[in-house]
């Protein structure tokens, strides 16, 4: 029996998977870099961000959010951006913008998001770091926004629907994301990398192309993706987690909600319970969603529950999820009762971002000769 | 022996041009305005401009700043931007870009703009302009990106060189220009009007997609073509009018530079000096410059000078050009001894465009639902 931990065992899936160099050193680097943050949290600033498609859930709990406040508690600064402008690409059918940010706030305060230490903005809010968009266009070709995979997958997922030219130019708004706060490092999945891998691109051609302010140094840093130990987890009817199959558990469900979902949750005829998320994927997630709620070892859990059959696993996987969030919600609860100071904490944010946008947009009109 | 204007004559060359209903459309409607400034000139914001590359020569006045001046003292508000964006898309060589702009500021005001009544900005400088990009490239497509005329010949003329993003998505910065501060009219040739109508789709949809604020009006009006009556100078040599290739004389040369420029401007071998274009290009553009200058006929100029041949006909355009530009160049090399006055006029022009620009963008947000 493995002693691993959740992290080590999902790290291990991802390892599986590589295929190439790139990615290889990526994972590499990744693990150089946690270690440093361990005692030089202070050399970097993370951006990352979602889009406000509306209340979070689990999937962003422990694909990313838990990460974020794992190292912003680590003391490392991070920026949060609520990416909305993201959201008109596809705009049908996401309601009410300003409900979903707030509800998005809500859930980033309770899972522990310290507004002190973490910078919460709304992309359309800073208009400085939008314009960073013009110069950083004319630093990138066609044929390159073409081939990011995200545009790819966009054309090929929409045959017969024309491509908006938001959405072509989309590599280059995250870029902007990343580079207005000079971020130096973004956690991704390794379906990100080509995000990061262009905005490299593009730092380094503004350097050569426009030139620097500070003769020592460029004016973007080169960001590194920091490859977060995230586990894949699956929507309880074991297809892709996704708030419109209604597979998915929000973080703000009552405990009540949470067992009526995991209670028709898929499985299958087997009463032995095991972990093998190749061959058994539906109760693979399930023993790996008590593993992540619980802070233990997917395969040693699945042990313990032994011949418990599906009951006794979603039985423990409910009463696991109920009592990891169970503060969460009620902190969630009383954020969402005061919007006026969710709203508050989102002005001081974009605030903040603003003053930082300003000041590179002013860097990068000195280093373009655009000041008059 | 007819005693037309040059603006008639140059018109009837534009209409025997018109092949297609559009621009047929676009010329009847030019007049139309035309007609309606003369006595309600308070109906019309202009955006019009220039990429600041350097010196504007006698193209530029003939061709559009004698046009802006003409309008602007008829008391059609005017927005004068200075695109210097637009010279990153191919920024080898354009020299300095604050010389450059400078430049055109003393060009300006000599000229006859009056920041008074004309607001000149450069567009690097209004950031709430730039925002604006994002929005208005979720309503155009790549495809209709890469029919935009411009975008096309960019294609065509280097093709092997990959186009930037920044080219692409020309058309909807210029739409920007022009719907941040709500123009409802571009001086323009035919060349241009694909601007004009994917400026006006790009308005249309945001109604339809985004909404009001005011229920009554769209956010952006219908912005329309004001057909200039322009006429297609050509550079001394016969060809193209293009500072790279010296065939232009700058509207702030002295009166001995203009005289030798035109000293070695191409003729023909023929005696008789006829008005004929498309049989005699470089004598017949000699005589409709002396015709722009004195603001005469340029048939009647050409029957008036007869047999004087080459030499008569240099004579007379040098004595029209340097008697036309004589006060206009008196005041530019005041106005140049003293940059800090451009700058000065400069800013106040941006502090404008900016508090223009931020009111549009509030509105877009209001009506994109996108304020927290």
């Amino acid at each position: 029996m493995s002693e691993n931990t959740t992290a080590e065992v999902v790290e291990e899936q991802i390892s599986e998977e590589i295929s190439d160099a790139s990615l290889k050193h990526s994972l590499e680097r990744s693990r150089q870099i946690e270690a440093d943050i361990a005692s030089n949290p202070g050399r970097y600033r993370i951006l990352t961000g979602d889009r406000p498609t509306g209340k979070l859930h689990i999937g962003h709990y422990f694909g990313s959010l838990s990460n974020r406040v794992r190292l912003q508690n680590l003391g490392v600064e991070t920026m949060l951006v609520v990416a909305d402008y993201q959201v008109i690409y596809d705009r049908d059918g996401v309601g009410s913008l300003q409900e979903n940010v707030l509800n998005g706030m809500a859930d980033y305060l309770a899972c522990g998001i310290d507004p002190e230490r973490s910078t919460i903005f709304t992309h359309s809010s800073v208009t400085a770091l939008n314009q960073l968009l013009l110069p950083f266009l004319s630093l990138v070709t066609v044929p390159e926004l073409h081939r990011n995979p995200t545009v790819k997958d966009e054309m090929a997922n929409n045959p017969n629907r024309p491509m908006s030219g938001l959405m072509l130019t989309f590599p280059v708004h995250q870029a902007a994301d990343i580079l207005f706060c000079k971020a130096n490092l973004v956690p991704v999945g390794k379906d990100q990398l080509p995000h990061i891998e262009i905005t490299r691109v593009i730092a380094r051609r503004f350097d050569e192309r426009y030139g620097r302010v500070d003769a020592k140094t460029p004016v973007f840093p080169q960001a590194d993706a920091l490859m977060s130990p995230a586990p894949a987890i699956l929507g309880l009817d074991g297809t892709k987690m996704s708030k419109s199959k209604g597979n998915t558990i929000e973080i703000g469900m009552t405990a009540d909600e949470t067992a009526k979902l995991i209670k028709r949750a898929k499985t299958d005829s087997e009463r032995h319970i095991s972990y093998d998320p190749v061959n058994r994927p539906e109760v693979s997630n399930l023993v790996l969603l008590a593993a992540l709620a619980t802070g233990g070892d997917p395969v040693q859990i699945a042990d313990e529950l032994g011949d418990s059959g599906g009951g006794g696993l979603k039985k423990l996987v409910t009463e696991a999820i109920n009592e990891h969030f169970a503060s969460i919600r009620a902190r969630r609860a009383e954020l969402a009762a005061n919007p006026d100071h969710l709203r508050e904490v989102l002005r001081a944010g974009n605030d903040k971002a603003n003053a930082i946008a300003e000041q590179t947009l002013d860097e990068v009109r000195s280093a373009m000769e655009m000041k008059y």
